[in-house]
């Protein structure tokens, strides 16, 4: 049987496009449809009630839009909305820590891994609770990268002052010997360069992005939602707001432009 | 006659609260109502439908909670919507820009005056055309300057990764020989020593909130407003998220601690 129902996919704004690519690239038959809540991006400062607020709308918009699986794009509200969103809806849902945390524990030679992240990422302790399931050995850093967010949507990607914003960050990683980095935050494979200048040329860095189509791929098999009809899915996008910059920025991250965007002030 | 109702002062974060510092001082006796969109910060980057939306509810909030003026403390806001909110309520509105805009035309002895702000208030051309009211023959130099506001709000004040991006931003003023520059955002008086820093060391700078403090009493006189009593006024807050850090990054603003703050999900 084929499910061509779509994957619901959301965002505080657009970094989770990145998710939606990888998942393109590994499921081409899939539909999907991307909510960004553009309007009250970021969620990287907010308190855990909104975010918990705002994930359960969005949640049920996708499932009202008939998404068979929802995949929380956004490391702020995995880290502090999905246990609430599982409890809420019947449909699977995935968020990016936990196999961003899978893949890091499978990285790590040395056992010390570091996760940087926005504020909220970084308190809630999401990724060390979630590398602690799976190894209680591991020895784990985290740091938070709060200028990260609007220097990736800025385009300020390389340069003087970005390496030392990076090195501020990033350099007592290097005393602590991690040998895997968790890129904990969507918009940071952005920064992907810069990042590697500043940390021990060994590290690895864990991309959540790729991380998680595979774990979609998994739960698609398992409860028998995989679309199968060769034909290439539609993506359909639904933002909050068409901010300033909308397409330059949708696409730094989609690596593609983006088409069927509607606005919803109501969600 | 003392009217004893409050001001009502709104920003899209805490950034407003230099503007309530500036009026408390020059008008002790008077009660404010603050309104911090804190939950829809930032505004700098969203659409002008968006944020005149915004303003209008917050306006009618002030409104409902016996404001007698209102004060748009939000550069962005101020740019964007003060035109609609005028038309739509019936006590006077007060924005930060012609307040600005009139002080920096005082200020410069060769008509060159910089502007710097907001993507969203550069854009605009608002201060643009508020110095072109007043005089023609002045030129006009326009910066954005996004990273500012994160800065800002992380409380990264001073230091060589600061400088950098100021000289990055402020620099191309100083071939422009501008001898005025209107901090056009309420959060850069912050930035105010690292901006000092980066222009021709004869630059004015022009921080919106002691002007518009003025212009307050001024229109408060002009419609016989002003509360009399002699007694100290109060200052109520209402925001509609208590983020992360929000004492410390409201007490950076205000300068003293915000007390008497009540959230309000529905405005």
């Amino acid at each position: 049987m084929s499910d061509t129902r779509p994957i619901g996919v959301f965002d505080s704004g657009l970094g989770g496009l990145t998710v939606v690519k990888a998942l393109q690239k590994l499921l081409p038959s899939e539909s999907i449809v991307y909510f960004g809540d553009t309007a009250r991006v970021p969620y990287g400062n907010k308190s855990k009630e909104l975010i918990i607020e705002y994930s359960n709308e969005i949640t049920n918009f996708l499932i009202k839009n008939d998404a068979k699986l929802i995949v929380v794009a956004c490391n702020t509200a995995s880290a502090l909305a999905l246990d609430t969103l599982k409890k809420n809806v019947s449909v699977p849902v995935l968020g990016v820590i936990n196999p961003g945390a899978r893949e890091a524990t499978k990285a790590t030679l040395n056992k010390h891994i570091g996760i940087i992240g926005t504020v909220a990422t970084v308190n809630s302790g999401a990724y060390e609770n979630a590398i602690c399931d799976i190894d209680k050995s591991i020895i784990i850093s985290a740091q938070a990268c709060p200028l990260f967010v609007p220097l990736a949507e800025e385009g300020w990607l390389e340069g003087d002052v970005v390496e030392k914003i990076a090195a501020h960050y990033l350099t007592p990683f290097n005393e602590k010997e991690i040998d895997t980095l968790i890129l904990g935050c969507t918009h940071y494979p952005l920064l992907k360069n810069v990042i590697t200048n500043q940390v021990d040329e060994k590290t690895i860095l864990i991309d959540s992005a790729e991380a998680v189509a595979r774990e979609v791929h998994v739960q698609l098999s398992i409860f028998d939602l995989l679309n199968n009809s060769g034909q290439k899915g539609l993506l359909t996008c639904y933002v909050t707001d068409i901010p300033m910059r909308f397409e330059t920025v949708g696409k730094r991250f989609l690596g593609s432009s983006l088409d069927n965007v509607q606005t919803v002030h109501e969600v």
